[in-house]
């Protein structure tokens, strides 16, 4: 159940009716950042019954009750119709400017994260990626820098003024990770480790949560439920390939569940091309597909040298071919009524 | 293996390198349409020998001898490295316009395919699509008007001058639609019915062969080379969403799909968001993002009243939504180095 | 909707309904071969309504009149309430004993459906199965000897005193394939060919209807009744595997099917663990697992050289390895109630 | 690389091998409790060269030095050709005797759990399961009794003297599990969280790894991999159903992965009918079929009162349901070599 104040109404109204909604037995949850207020009543469905509205429905400044009948409420378009916005440093995801956060898989060496935060700024990146924790298929592989990747990662961001992304694996990294990035991202295999999901929203970071490949786009709003409800609102969700019988390429986009999620949720959607197709061939075209299709940004991996990767190589793009990606997606915005931020010509 | 011949080689040296394939015991099959000719074996492939290249290479006007390694042969790229462009009537399909098929699921009446034909073609729809043999899971439900569904759809098409494209159930049909129809369609359920794909080629029409949503690109290729080799180089493959563990949507359109078709085969590929999605309101964004994926057109249900559709209603558009999803695409056309052929402000 | 009689009810009694079900514009289809005779109706959905099932219940010799939710409804359990027996020559599919269909991919010589039909005959087989049409994913593959291959294939069955399977791919051939072959298989290509289904429906012989691998079990059982719709009550339904993201084997049998199929449909149903897995070393675990969960039988490929065989050998049996298959096949039947007709011991 | 050492080789011999494989800069993994000892190298594959099998294959009490190609090494039945076999208190698993691993979703409280498990010890289980700590896809669904849970369980166990598993989601937690149970579960949502099964694998006490329902065969033996590195060679896999398009169930068991895990690997795998199907009603057949097709044993759901049940009623089976499946199991796994530890008759 949702509780929608009039726009304008005072605070002392606000404050009236979450007492009301704890005396009630529920534990209010008050829409963050909105001019018109929101406040869900989380607790038992089975208690929310029609006397409920009409009590809430009285209280001065009350505009309307909903009920929501969706297993996800705090993600659910109806508790906020306006699509949300999220603030990080310089950068905004979910505005009318798209989010191109792009960097190396992993950190590797400081060279390599300099030469990648440099490069993908100069095209136009607004957003620095670089992992230092990495979720390996195989315990033979890099498993990432760890806390130095965290901090060339950071270095590397102040001296492009980019705001960076990293992947949390476990609990007890996640205050070093909170202490050196901007933005913290819950990998597809953690999508449904839920423990670690309401141990990142209580951080107070922007979050970006990736959807686990076997899982439905409900199970992502799901997840992102468990975030929000420790009180972070700032999720962004992330498309990035789903499993299928096809095998030509490493995932399949699902470029469906762009729209879907737009109208299920008011949370951004990022779509990530590279891991969608395990094919640097191929990012480009389904980057381009994914922002006409309504993403609010692209999540592209970008290496100095990707024949020397240590992880994803095969999928990273060359400085120059994102700067080419760069200059078509930057029309392809334009095309939908959206924008690139610093389009590289004027940098 | 392809034996590719010189820009401007004779005519007599080609004879003499169709002599030279046939005497070596295989069937030629000349690439039609291209300035460079090239020149196909056809055969046991185990046969494809190191010494067969050099005794074709040494023949007159050839530039180069290629193994093909792919199971398909006629639809490779490898075959012909230009991509394909088909010509119906006024219509191009994989060149620099998009080719826009719209119209109804099925012909219902002359009221409503007229209505439907005028609408998509005020709207810049450049092919007029409508099904008069229906193929339905139940066969309680309509099955299309059959031949008088053929000739409705034909006078809509001399009406607006559209070239018309028509689903082919059973060869018994083919006669018939061959007679009144411009493009014959072979439908995802039958799209390994290989005896109806043989006949088909047979028949010298364009072809849109649909992706069975079951099947790999692979397998859509291969199925391709069927009609190929009866001496039909006119196919368009149309991606319409494959089976996936999501149920938000019908299906799950394979944006991958299109760069990989697009590297793999010189055919034209097309998009259907509308079976993709089984949903109007997803239809537009996901058309948006197949044509800035390099779709070469896409083929879009649109009924003058969706909700008395005696089939697909709820994933048809209709006629003012259609029209403002032509207005999108010109421009996502236009920021991808395409074009919509006729913009509907100028009709 | 449909009428079940009393049992005993009188002819007359009958007639009478079917009479009254006509006049009310229906289609009436009598249930074949049950004593408690059920009558469905058939005709426009929307026309079921409560008065119809009065008037019909008043009826002299009728116990209940049931409507029938399921899209399906000669296929339905509802209609037929128990499991249907399919008699062809010695063999029966659907009751206490379980279905053996065994036999090469393809026909490929006199030879070589003589060898393997007496290998599976005294193995325990009862029913020999064998291409002589074959739908191959490439144009280039080898497909089937044709008439020629059904001539062998019935000879092979007269020698045996098995009955035989083979597959039909077009129409044109429903006429050579029923004058040679006791059972007609739709393949799992042409699962939705309806107008295939229609032909074979209107044949009057037993009809093994295989899974399309991207369709689910409602699909399955709305293209039984096609069949069934055309007069035909003979359908065995055949799970063969469902594409899926594992790659491990060639398709992913779905073991879940068959119990889901038992509850919803009076239709014997058997597995083919050949096509399910793709390879032969795992044919025989999946084998003994479906026969476990109440699979009506198997159909495998066995051929005497799977080294030279034409099409399908990774995944056929050497006689000697169907042979220990057959032993192991005849303790498991037993386990569940079940039993092999003819354990080769005896022969 | 793996060195295989001779039957009845000297601990001298084995100890100078280890040395030999530290000292080449390797880190030697002995396999534990078997009769010919078997040291697999781990480090660098790049470096497993031809010399250093010649260097190893020249040590003393050396039978043969083996390149193994799978990216798993200690899961690999090359590592360790005979089955592995685990015990747990008086049961045993991978051995001849089936592992049946009963009990409910969850511990709802003391009465619930006796109860359960009386009902399962007394129809022949030999496991106890029961959650504590639950994954939840609904923040708003019960989410388990926690550590009153793990004291709840152990108590039932004692009184019924069935071995006790349940699963871990955080590594806070895996002190207390350890303390109360007997065997650690990874749920399915955790398979790929590799930092919690690296915790787990330190622990010491027997696990099961659930297979992620989006993962192939190979990514969960990749992450038995990361469990048995720890030194924990006592790893069950558990096949409880893939995502596919089949909606008729909730998830698809992928029988076929049964015999595929029992040819590349030599850890025990068993069966969970309970989640693959999400309804009770196909328990029975799945879990036969699962054992006919070569499981090690089944894990079952099994409520006293499966309408109260706050998690999974819908898939769980009543205790007379159960003792009945266990009836047909028995005689199942009679007919495959295999028997059930302690038919419920001698109880």
């Amino acid at each position: 159940m949702v509780i929608v104040m009039q726009a304008g109404a005072a605070d002392s109204e606000i404050e009236t009716v979450i007492a009301a909604v704890e005396k009630a037995g529920f534990r209010p949850w008050v829409n963050p950042g909105v001019e018109r207020k929101v406040i869900a009543l989380l607790g038992a469905v089975d208690a929310e019954k029609a006397e409920l509205v009409d009590h809430f429905s009285a209280l001065p400044g009350v505009e309307r009750v909903t009920l929501i009948s969706e297993p996800y409420k705090l993600a659910s378009r109806r508790t906020h119709p306006d699509s949300s916005q999220i603030q990080v440093g310089p950068a905004s995801i979910g505005g009318k400017e798209l989010a191109i956060i792009a960097g190396p898989c992993s950190v590797e060496s400081k060279d390599q994260i300099f030469k990648a935060a440099r490069a993908v700024k100069d095209a136009g990146a607004n957003l620095l990626r670089g992992g230092a924790f990495k979720p390996r298929t195989s315990p033979y592989s890099f498993q990432g820098l760890g806390v130095s990747g965290l901090e060339l990662l950071a270095e590397a961001g102040r001296m492009t003024g980019l705001p960076t992304v990293t992947e949390v694996l476990h609990p007890a990294d996640l205050e070093a990770i909170a202490e050196h990035v901007d933005i913290i991202q819950i990998g597809a295999r953690n999508m449904q480790n839920f423990r670690l999901l309401q141990e990142v929203g209580r951080v107070g970071k922007p979050v970006i949560l990736k959807r686990n490949p076997g899982c439905r786009v409900q199970e992502l709003l799901m997840a992102s439920e468990y975030i929000m409800l420790e009180g972070n609102a700032d999720v962004v969700l992330c498309e990035r390939g789903i499993t299928s019988f096809e095998n030509a390429t490493r995932y399949t986009l699902d470029l469906n569940a762009i729209p879907v999620i737009k109208r299920l949720s008011h949370l951004p959607v990022i779509a990530d091309p590279s891991h969608a197709a395990g094919d640097w061939r191929y990012v480009a075209a389904i980057a381009l597909g994914a922002v006409a299709a309504g993403a609010d940004g692209v999540m592209v991996e970008v290496h100095p040298d990707p024949a020397l990767a240590l992880s994803d190589g095969p999928q990273s793009l060359r400085p120059d071919k994102f700067r080419r990606l760069m200059d078509s997606m930057t029309q392809v915005a334009i095309a939908v009524g959206r924008q690139v931020a610093t389009p590289h010509e004027q940098l």
